[in-house]
Order: structure tokens, then C-alpha cells, then sequence
């Protein structure tokens, strides 16, 4: 059932593990087929180097085992309530890369100082509040998620495809499960980055506007130039 | 002669030399076998490209060579204080990983920033005070063994799977010798976020008690949900 | 057509990917036959492990495609700004590599620290200004060429073969598009040791005049006596 | 002609490649018969993926080249005037990582912070004077060699087998040409562990005498008791 699909997300998972993102299992990406509202996941805590594209698993919107004999990542309720609430999302991954969780540390947004940045999001990479003491209590990866929805009142997901989790990490989405991983990337770049600039100048205020602007449309939307005219690449 | 045992610690010091924690022969791992407290520890100052399960050496508690043709590791009598003192420790680890070893440099213990340090260590990780002039001139490698376990007085060695000796560098442990690297590994990535979370806020306080306790407690003892069931891993 | 050149531009893009200097398809390289008034430039947003020497496009000095079956990268008009105003530059590379990109975020020249700087910079890396709104509005590419052309009236660009465009990242040339590659990896070796240079020493003054004209002089001009004679090479 | 000397510094320059320390050809290594007084040194300018056991350059303690059809290392005199004044030198390593290099960018000695450097170093990893105008424009790399020389008076270039060259970076030596590379990648390690520690403690004092002593001590010399008898290795 949903081979394509299962297929897609167990490379995303191995791609993300390549990238140098994650150390351990600590990291995981899902995908959603969206006739069926059925989502693809890692199963929890499972190495990467023994994961095999069978052991992906199929859960319902409400959690419910689909298919599959392992467990789904912890993280499920998580993605679920992004793909509830997203509805262009096709993909998420979630990773604890260094640099983008440093600032999720540190409870800070990472500004926009170049053009790297503005590529791919428009505007600051947001962050979320931190969880209040009965979200931890119960249903705490379902509340992750709703934080992240919370946040996102007002925004675009589409024009921010990621996001910090105060306290935990970064989470990404994109269209595909490889576009989420490909995001976490330049996520992870971005904010390795904005740390750096900041070192050499702490007060250091955000790109102008308009640059912000053309680089975003350069790349997203119906002027957008860059590319092979079906591609959302880089160079 | 504990074949399987020297096999595991072989296995778990050539991972901790591919993980990227150590140069040259800087680290070493040992196993113990409880039923009759026999040490496997790594030979001193042999490269690991050319170490041979076979060259591991097993040592009795008081450091009595029992089997092997090369000296054990100079930080044996170190190790063996440990499996003395944590009767749950079936392996342990050293490495003079960079981040890990600039905190034990500073004399600062880690703080719990985020998820990723509460999901291994329920609290921040440790450090031992400096041992005085006696402790260095007589037995020093002993005594190094002996401020970790009087620093863990009053804390549960399976809850804080690792010390930061100071001026020194980590000592980890765990169930099995790959557990013991394992959380070498989660402990040096720590570090390096803790170390970034301290550029960005400087007078950052740790975590909320709540969180720190929902992330341990999902992974560890008797009401944890992440991973298979038998797995104690990460996504 | 020009399959030689083709080639050339072809390996110095896979150098570039393979330098870690670039993520995903960040980064580009091009070269010029100066007979034919011919530039060969990657495709744009087309992933490395899937680019073929075939896929490199030819465009003359006003941006029409030549030959290829691929859109040139986006990038294109900027390197054909440099190709038009610095007659000895062969090849042209564009990343966006953390350390160097930092400085360009945060509006600074790379100072000249040490001789590693002085062996292929003749003074500090320079900055661009930032492109006004009406140059980032129409024409945006061309217009960071031309930018970058303005920032080195008075300058020689054959001993300065690199610049960082402000809020953007660096571009770099050389004699041959292998060159460009070349001086982009120095050039990032260099914006990390000057950075951690300023964080030793915020205050520290360049290197002095006499020691920088000397390491300069003895790889480039008349009297290099650095390598074997016909390289520019360094160790 | 010493066929043995020339495959050990031919292998030494690849090791040297291989560690990460250096990109291009940014460093050299060369070995001495003690015997004979010649030097084996790398070519000048040959990339390492080119390089042929063959290709090394044999020059007496003057300088004259012996035997092979390169010139040898632009370098080559600051090595010739380490072996005339440290006549236990066997291997001379000099590269410009990235870490060591930013101290000697800086002007600042490597504290020894902790027992990984006191391992190796007993005490502060030197840093030379600037060489003055007169020393860069006649015999440079001469001059180089005889500002390192000046600051070892008084002290033991077997207990501090490396330096660091104001504005310039690190040259390493010890017993083989292998051994001058061990160095260098200990030294590197060494200084971005101090680099960080001074960023978690600006004011951060040394390790303590007696410490130092100790580490160094279990290593070096006659009371040594680390690795297996006759080895010079860390674990």
C-alpha cells in the first residue's frame, strides 16, 4: 500500500541521515498522501543504517496505525498537526541540527541578513512559545504541533517553510518529503550563517526589504525566473 | 577467553574512532562482564587502524592484567573506579572531544538548553573539581576515578551518563560499551549547541524543570514511549 | 562546440560541489573563450551529481544562448559584467560558503591577517555596496555585476581575484575556471581565520605593509619564485 | 638515493593531506639523515594527488639540491635552519590549519588549558616575534627559521615541539617526519580547544604546574609509563 509514497519518505529519512544533520536516530521525516489523508513516517528510534523502506509506517490523520509492525515516530502528533493545518505541506522533517537548534535555545528568531536566507524564506525563520507546563503534561507532541499552528496565525507557510520549536528544534516542510529534507539543509546553513554575522556585528539589522522581496520572487511564485521553469533550485 | 566481550569493546572503540570524537589513539572504551568482574579495555597508544580484537586486554577490578600481551590503557585504574562505584555501568567511554573538553577547560558543567540534552541527561552535566597536588603525584589515574564518583554523590549515574573531568575532558558510560560511545557522541553534540546557545544569550537559564522532566522520562524508566519498546534511540 | 572549454567549466563545477563549499546548488562557475567572445556557465538550479558536461550552456557577451538545451544560470549577467570589464579573467566561480558569506552579510572586508591572505590577495578582500532599489527592481544580476565592477575602480583584479557582493556572498575569478574554483576555497579558508583572528583580537591591525608585499611578490608577478616556475601554486 | 628517508616524507606530506589540515598545497614536510646531514623535502607548488615518492627533493643543510628535478619547498630554508639548531628534529611539519593559524594571526601564545595539550606541549605552544622589514626583503624564509630558533633560547624544542610564526602559523617537528605531522594535527586540535575555552572564560588561567607536569611527564622521559614501552601515543 502507498509503495511510491513509503519509498519517497524512507530516502528522504536516509538523505536527511546523510546530510550530517542528525546524529543517531535523531531526526525523522514523513509524508502525506493527500486523497487518502494517509501519512508515511519513520518508525521511532530505529537506526538509519538498518531502516528499510517496509518499516515505514502508515498512520491516519488521527494517529491510527494504517500499516506497518513498528512503532511511528514519537514525533507523529507532531507532523499530523502540521498536515492538518498546512495544507500544501507534503513533506516534514525534523532534525536537531546544530546551529538552527542553537537558536531554538536561545528563544531567538533567526533575522534574514542575506540573500541565502531570502531564497527560501521570506522573512525571519519563526519561533514558537514555549510549551506551558500542562501542554508538557499531556499530549505533548500533539501540543508541538499546535504551537507551531499557533504560531503561523497570520504567516504563509508556503513563504516560511520552517520553523524553530522553543526549547527543541527546528522543524521544515515542503512539497515532498525530499523538498522538506532539502529545506532543513539550508535551514541549518542559514542559521550557521546568521550566527556568524552577528558575531561580527551584534547589532546588525535585517536585509532591506526589497532585497528580501526579489530574491523570495526570483525563486517562489509566478514571476519567478530561476531555474529549469519546473525546478525550485539554487545556484 | 570472553570473546564476546572483547569483540563488543572492540567494535565500540573503533566506532568512537569513526564517529570523529578522537585523533590520534586520544580515547579509549572498556566493557565489563558482572558475573565475574573482568574488564575488557583497550591496549595504551595502539592506532586504531591497526588494533585487533584480539589485542584487547581483560584486567580484574584491582587492574591485574588477566589476559593480553600489551599494557591496558593508562586510564584503566580511572575506568575501573567507575564500574566500582556505578554497579549499572557495563561500559565505559573517554574521549578529548572538542566541545565537550573546552567545558571541562573552562571548569563550567553543561547546561540543560534544550530537549536534546534532557532526552539523555536529566540535568546538567556534571563536573569533578580539580584534583589537588597528592591526588596528581600518587595514583592519578585512580584518583581521577575517585573525584567523579565523590562529584556523584548525591546523583544517579544512570540518570547523568557522563562527567566532565576538569582541566581534562568526558568520561560517559552506559549499559553496553556502544551505549557508553553512543552517549559520547549525544554529549559532544550537546556541547557544541550549549556552546552556540551562550553566544546568542549569554545569561541564558536553563530549561523549565517540567520539560527537562517530560523529555527524560519519555525515554527512560518505567513510563517511557519512545522507540520499540527494548530500544533506548532517538528521533 | 567548444567542448574543451565545455569540459573545463563541466570539472571545475564538480571541484566546486565536491570543496563543500556549496550546498544543494548554490554555486556556479563559468569560463570564457576571449577569441570567440564565448562564455560556458552551468544550467541553472541543476543538482551536481545529475549535471553532465553536455548540459553546460555557451552564451555570448550579451547573455543569448549560443548552444544548450538548458537555461543558463541565473546568475549569468553578473558573470558576464566581470568577463566585460577584467579582460584577464578566465574563469568566474560563485558560492555561497559560510565565512565569506558572513562577512558580506555583515557589510565587512576581510582584513589581510596573515600571509595565507597576503599569498593571493593584494590588500583586504573588498565589499560592494548594498544595490539600491531601482537596481534590485529591474535588471538585478546585471546590476550586482556592475556593482562589483564599481567597487574596483582604482583596484587590479588580478591581485585581488575576489570580491564579497554586501548581503550577498563572494564571486572569484581566475586565469581558467579551475583557478576561480581555486581562489573560492582560499578565499573561505581565509574569511575563517580572519574571523577567528577578530574574536582573539577584536581590535587587531592588519598585517604589515612589507610582509603582505613580500608573500604577494613571491607567488605573482616578475619575480615569483614560488613553485615549479610555471604554477601558481603555494606551500 | 635514500629511497627509505624520501617514502617516509612522501608519505608524511600525503598523511598531512589526508588530516584535513591543509587545502591546495598550503604545507610541507620534510625528514633528515642525521647521518649524511641531507633533507628530504616536498616540491614546491606540486598538488598532493600528483605527488610521486619520487618527486621529493633532496637539498644539503646549505641548501643545494642533491638529487630530483623539482625545485624544492619555497620553505625549504626555514626548515634547513630548525635542523642546524634542533639536532633532535628528524621531521619538520609546517601547515596553515585553521585554528592554530588564528593565534598566530592574533600574536597570542596557546595557553595550556588542559592535559590534552600537556600531553604533548610542556607549557604555552611559543609564538615568534614579526619578523622586521629588513628579515622580509633578504632571506626570508631564512629569517623565518632564525626567529624561530631566537625564541627557543632557553627553552627545549623536545618538550615544545612546535611554534607558531607571528602572521604567519604553526611550523611542527619531532623524532620522524610522521611525528612532525602528529604534531601539527595535536597542535590544531589543541588550539581550537583553547579557542573555545577562552570563549566560555575570557580571563581563564593555565592548568596548573603540577598538572602539566604530570601529563607531560607520563609521556616523555625516563618515568614515562604511557603506550606500550616504545611508543610516543595518547589515549
Amino acid at each position: 500500500m502507498l509503495t511510491e509514497l513509503k519509498e519517497a519518505v524512507f530516502k528522504a529519512n536516509l538523505d536527511l541521515a546523510k546530510s550530517g544533520l542528525v546524529i543517531l536516530t535523531f531526526g525523522n521525516v514523513s509524508g502525506i498522501d493527500r486523497r487518502r489523508n494517509i501519512v508515511a513516517i519513520k518508525p521511532s528510534g530505529v537506526p538509519y543504517d538498518s531502516l528499510k523502506a517496509d518499516d515505514i509506517v502508515l498512520v491516519d490523520l488521527d494517529g491510527n496505525v494504517i500499516e506497518g509492525w513498528l512503532s511511528p515516530s514519537s514525533d507523529t502528533p507532531t507532523h499530523l498537526e502540521l498536515y492538518k493545518a498546512f495544507p500544501q505541506a507534503g513533506g516534514v522533517a525534523h532534525a536537531h541540527s546544530p546551529y538552527a537548534t542553537m537558536f531554538a535555545q536561545a528563544e531567538k528568531e533567526i533575522p534574514c541578513f542575506g540573500t541565502t536566507h531570502a531564497d527560501l524564506f521570506h522573512g525571519p525563520v519563526p519561533l514558537t512559545r514555549l510549551l506551558v507546563e500542562g501542554e508538557v503534561a499531556g499530549d505533548y507532541e500533539r501540543n508541538t504541533g499546535k504551537v507551531i499552528v499557533e504560531r503561523f496565525t497570520g504567516l504563509e507557510p508556503t513563504e516560511l517553510p520552517g520553523v524553530l520549536v522553543a526549547g527543541h528544534g527546528p522543524f521544515t516542510w515542503g512539497r515532498t518529503p525530499a523538498e522538506a529534507v532539502e529545506t532543513a539543509l539550508v535551514l541549518e546553513h542559514v542559521a550557521k550563517m546568521a550566527f556568524g554575522t552577528m558575531f561580527l556585528d551584534r547589532g546588525r539589522p535585517p536585509l532591506d526589504g526589497y532585497i528580501l522581496e526579489k530574491h523570495f520572487r526570483r525563486k517562489h511564485g509566478p514571476d519567478a525566473y530561476y531555474g529549469q521553469k519546473k525546478e525550485k533550485d539554487h545556484d
